[in-house]
């Protein structure tokens, strides 16, 4: 196959792309990299040399000698390669700026501040005990949901931005899974559970899952 | 005026949209909005009106009840309702992607686990100390310019991603900024250093610095 993906199960940046995959239905090949075995495997050399970031997901596209990182850079090239198959912007400008907004809450102010790479930090540097990073993360992401939920408005229907999927709602079915797991009391944010709740209803999003990938335990 | 940029002098998403703006040749009106002064003036309800997220910038058109936040996203929306002014991307899909990988490197990995909201967060909740906090900052600035640096590899000419100025180094320059304020070492980023040195002679940057706004003290 010539399409790999470089992926851990319960990385929701992997899973933003997982899905859009899924959407352009396009056949990948899932690499795994254990974030949390072997001290983490994305620290090795091998991946280093792939995405000197040393995080998931990369993208490979053998064919073309393409390798990208960053979930939002790679899902916006599958939607310009590939723009016939499902379009995760519309074509006015103003539309596509509300979406990515939508996008970048999720992948600018919530995501980067609540993974395992600062939560590992915050152990490391100020000996956090467990308790003190799950609320942290809940923390981070709870006050962040509450600016989407407010954001969502009157725009959301079925989905985050009207009754197409788009790029808002690729982002926000991950961070929904993580909330869930940082025990992020949901039923606050009314919208937000609505699109996850729809979303789930869809094979490229059922097929994304984090316990339906192969490196799942 | 009917453009307005809600900002804060230090405030690095704020100078990349300043940066965008100056490129585009748009006039504004800036409208400072002090971090730290009150308790943090983002707090307040008319500003969080205006955005939830509670954090700058925000861009406001008034004649086209635009309201906008999240840099990346405002700073597309420019180029995709300017575009023949300067484009921050070039056509090819490939390209675009390479050059927003760059963008959110900076924009996704390390400015978000960095910055002031951060910090305080820190301090707050593991009562860390101004060495601790800087500490935090230098190395996350500093291992996110090692994967920059790698990925710039050949494609950097005179800026980020060759000889035109692009997305990469609205967002680049605005991150030396503040490496720089937290005592990163930038001989080690040689490439990275030779972009911020050749954007400082450009007078759209310049006239976006921090010490150039009219809330800089």
């Amino acid at each position: 196959m010539n399409i790999k993906l470089y992926s851990y199960w319960r990385s929701s940046a992997s899973y933003r792309v997982r899905i859009a995959l899924n959407l352009k239905q396009l056949e990948y090949e899932y690499v795994p990299v254990h974030l949390v075995n072997s001290g983490g495997e994305q620290k090795g050399d091998a991946y280093k040399g792939l995405n000197p970031s040393m995080l998931v997901p990369t993208f490979v596209d053998e064919n073309e000698d393409v390798i990208l990182n960053q979930s939002l850079a790679i899902i916006e090239y599958l939607d310009e390669k590939y723009p016939s198959e499902s379009p995760f912007l519309p074509q006015h400008s103003l539309d596509r700026a509300r979406i990515r907004m939508i996008a970048q809450d999720v992948c600018c102010d919530i995501q980067p501040v609540s993974n395992l790479r600062v939560l590992n930090k915050l152990k490391s540097e100020f000996n956090a005990n467990g308790d003190a990073v799950t609320k942290w993360s809940h923390d981070v992401i709870h006050a962040g949901f509450e600016a989407i939920e407010s954001r969502l408005g009157t725009r959301a229907g079925k989905y985050a931005y009207g009754y197409d999927v788009t790029l808002a709602d690729i982002c926000i079915v991950p961070q929904v899974y993580n909330a869930l797991r940082f025990e992020v009391d949901m039923s606050k944010f009314p919208t937000i559970h609505k699109v996850y709740n729809n979303c789930q209803k869809l094979p490229a999003f059922i097929d994304a899952a984090p316990q339906n990938q192969l490196d799942a335990p």
